[in-house]
């Protein structure tokens, strides 16, 4: 099926580009994760990110398992139609899977990589309680 | 050589991983580019972006046609350290070959994609002084 947003978006090789996912209200980068078409489209549809799990290989809502969902508030690409730019509002402030507020908490100091951020909930209990609800 | 910054990365399959350009004073996502191990380590040595080039099979120093150099502030991986997030300074304000501040200046809105960010500067007049001037 055509659609002219998805149709636009230069696919790799993998039909995947990368998606970055950025708090819509403090600029922070949360995340990077992929996305396909169906993932894209999901995502526009349900109005909350959906990426493509390379390792899984299915769709991944974001937000499933852990509650933490990423509601969508803009998205945009770029002049070469080959990543995506999602502002989004993170739900429980926690995207990454560490139960930090970010995935990138590691920053380079004197020649290696320095935790920088903490762990706002232990991923065990992230987990564990997300099995059962999947929403926050 | 080993280098614990450059040895904890997790390159792909093309020795490659994506780095974000982020503004460090505003927060906007400026662009997306490929480095590989040594543009990361030209980028760590020289305080400014240096990317591999993907189309030209070669580093490319951000700026070194256009003077529109991103100055170094910070530098962070993430969880899977598979992607880079850096904290620059964008010379001249110009990130985009467009001539716009950011790459990201397509935005969807109702079913297709918008061009929502102004033109600062003409391309032919960045890249032809650009070809004469290495910096602002």
């Amino acid at each position: 099926m055509t659609d002219p947003i998805l149709d636009a978006i230069r696919w790799n090789e993998s039909g995947l580009v990368p998606a970055i996912a950025q708090q819509y209200d403090t600029g922070r980068v949360l995340m990077v994760a992929w996305m396909n078409r169906e993932a894209l489209s999901a995502t526009l549809k349900e109005g909350r990110a959906v990426y493509w799990s390379r390792s899984r290989q299915k769709l991944w809502r974001k937000g499933e398992e852990s509650g933490h969902v990423q509601h969508l508030r803009e998205i945009r690409t770029d002049c070469d139609s080959d990543v995506l730019l999602l502002q989004v509002d993170q739900a429980g402030g926690i995207a990454c899977h560490t139960g930090r507020h970010s995935c990138f908490y590691r920053r380079q100091e004197g020649g290696v990589w320095q935790d920088v951020e903490p762990v706002i909930r232990d991923p065990g209990e992230i987990y564990a309680k997300g099995a059962g609800g999947k929403s926050v």
